[in-house]
């Protein structure tokens, strides 16, 4: 008993210890994505990753990215298995361990909130890419806000970033930037696998961007008192889908615009006018952003779709666009549209699933053939990830409340 | 490759829809620490609970409670694997399942920060605790902020509790109390499993805590330039291990008393003499607050140790503690102690580790036998767990700054 006791105790208090000891003995370096302590996953200097997980009576144990290479590992002697890849392209990757079938998370990375679960990342640093690591300026505060809400019927959890100098310029108030994570996500990941923060503190050091608040809610909303369909069986946009998804669209808008942005203008100190309020969202976010801001000009004079501008309609490939009838007809007068929304912003990687770039890129031309001011950015080499996210609020937040 | 990009495009942005129609059929509930829409684990009125995991190729599944039962999982015909526990005690209770030996998080749990990696964590509820759930009060907000350590050479990332009304009532100051978690935890322990934000928010509603500023940071720190030795092989306690420790101490009372206090008073409206600064911990934390306290008086006058006063000495079973040479003497003369340390707390859970009870118990009757002024709390029928440091928070916090 007093040596289980002591293992115990030693186990509880100690288990700081992890945190100091690894070391490494070769080029490979420990992902930043890691916890701290584990040596594995690590990266060399040529993109390429090694893995690592203890399963000693597994029989078959794979590396399974989700975009991209699905990997058998390697039984060692020592109970460990482990596989190198092929250099991975740079940013940030979900992946999970296949383990005799079961798909778990590795016990060596964080976890991030994604395909709705907390799933494992890895880091492949991209060369030269210092804008959303953190540097030696003033950084921001990222809070986390609750607010009650009559649409949804509970409490609901949002991420705000408050620029540096917000406390201390007590008297200045400051735009705002909607912004929203994609299907499977919440509202987490544009600071944790996005560096939103770190984006915006080093764009704000430079003086590339305005000084700003981003306002980063739960996405997947549900009315109170709705009971959603069983869906079980039916295929991808069969209209009993279609129809849940503009549910809970629709309790998402009526939580933004009835509950959250009165809510964020009570209690920070905004610039409470559309010219000073943006929206921009990735994948299903970049739906939302248009289905809101198109609804909503009165609230909203930015708008961004990363990966996901445009309605459904889009996102299926469908090539009947038409800029005279599309959103309300707001683009009908694009002199009208240019003096009313300052902004329209869309981006897609080129790497993109063919229908998500072909899709957009048509929305691109259509706005191009109907002389409709807008910024198309293609984010050369990659997919539906977050390094295109990550690039587009690079370019996007500098294009903001000047 | 229509079909492809369609599945893909469906998978990114239809995610969404996991989070919408789970239902149940009989009395056991997806548990709150579930990931939306995962129907397992789940928990009856009875706090049982009951675990799924699919792993359709392993020959065993374990799971395997940290502190608790290690149940065989029993495999049903679909590839999934299931065991109902018996009644559990209410808190929340860290695991992890075991699938042919790889140590892994059950994907459809939250992952909680603990035993040095993010692992999986159930909550059971405890029967008309209402204290640390949100509830229809006002909510404070928790600030993520980065500082630059001069002492350990990176950013270092700590979360701040401002209370409800911090923001508007601009010029009020506030005092505060530094929180520490404990070993193999990190600074989101007491808002993510201990909910600290949620029981400080119902304390001030009733108005039994004073509203305060709470701070948490890493209590793993390490000085810039330090190489940890390797402890492979050396017993708990060894000379190696103590001298690492100290180090480790060391590093982050330098990092608190000279970085992390400095940038909380310039950067937030605190009092900030010692009269209202406090300091906890548990477990690590605990240790941690006892050294930094004693050793700086002149910056606390309130301090409390959760499951971990003491020094390393009482957590190894030293029956030699003197209050006369304790603490550089700081208890020798009771009466002076009393006026210059408005609180001395310390709490341990009726079913801790023998050796914890009673060392934290045997400085307890020691300080009483000196006659210094002090509060003893046991939890009763609670472990080296999160439920006893919940309870401690909340007998703790009102004690503080009256």
């Amino acid at each position: 008993m007093e040596r289980n006791s002591m293992k115990t105790i030693g186990m509880a208090i100690l288990l700081l210890s992890s945190c100091c000891w690894a070391q490494n003995t070769d080029s490979f370096v420990p992902a930043s994505t890691n916890v701290p302590g584990a040596e594995y996953p690590r990266v060399d200097s040529g993109s390429r990753a090694q893995f690592r997980v203890k399963a000693p009576d597994a029989t078959k144990v794979k590396l399974n990215f989700w975009s991209g290479p699905k990997l058998d590992m390697e039984k060692q002697a020592d109970g460990f298995w482990t596989v190198t890849t092929p250099p991975l392209p740079p940013g940030l990757r979900y992946y999970t361990l296949i383990i005799d079938g079961a798909e778990v998370s590795d016990p060596s990375s964080y976890a991030f909130y994604g395909g709705s679960k907390d799933a494992s990342m890895i880091e492949i640093p991209e060369s030269g890419a210092t804008y959303y690591s953190a540097q030696q300026v003033p950084h921001g505060q990222v809070r986390e806000v609750w607010y009650h809400s009559s649409v949804t019927g509970d409490w609901r959890h949002a991420l705000v970033y408050t620029p540096p100098g917000y406390d201390e310029q007590a008297k200045m108030r400051y735009p705002v930037l909607y912004l929203q994570h994609g299907g499977g996500e919440d509202e987490t990941g544009w600071i944790r696998q996005g560096h939103a923060n770190f984006i915006l503190d080093n764009l704000i050091a430079s003086k590339a961007a305005k000084p700003m608040i981003i306002v980063m809610s739960n996405g997947n909303a549900r009315r109170a008192g709705y009971t959603p369909p069983n869906l079980a069986g039916k295929p991808f946009g069969s209209p009993e889908m279609m129809k849940a998804m503009q549910e809970m669209s629709q309790a998402f808008e009526d939580d933004m615009t009835q509950v959250l942005i009165p809510f964020i203008d009570s209690n920070f100190r905004t610039i409470s006018d559309r010219d000073h309020r943006a929206m921009a969202g990735l994948s299903m976010g970049g739906m939302q952003t248009f289905q809101v801001t198109f609804d909503r000009l009165d609230l909203f004079s930015y708008i961004g779709g990363f990966s996901g501008a445009g309605g459904m309609s889009m996102m299926r490939g469908d090539q009947t666009f038409d800029t005279k009838t599309a959103f309300n007809g707001a683009l009908a007068d694009p002199a009208a549209f240019a003096k009313r929304v300052h902004l329209l912003w869309i981006g897609v990687g080129t790497e993109e699933p063919a229908m998500m770039h072909a899709g957009i890129a048509k929305l691109h031309t259509s706005l191009d053939e109907a002389k409709v001011a807008h910024i198309f950015y293609e984010s050369p080499g990659t997919a539906h990830e977050w390094q295109t996210w990550r690039r587009d609020l690079k370019d996007f937040a500098p294009r903001l409340f000047q």
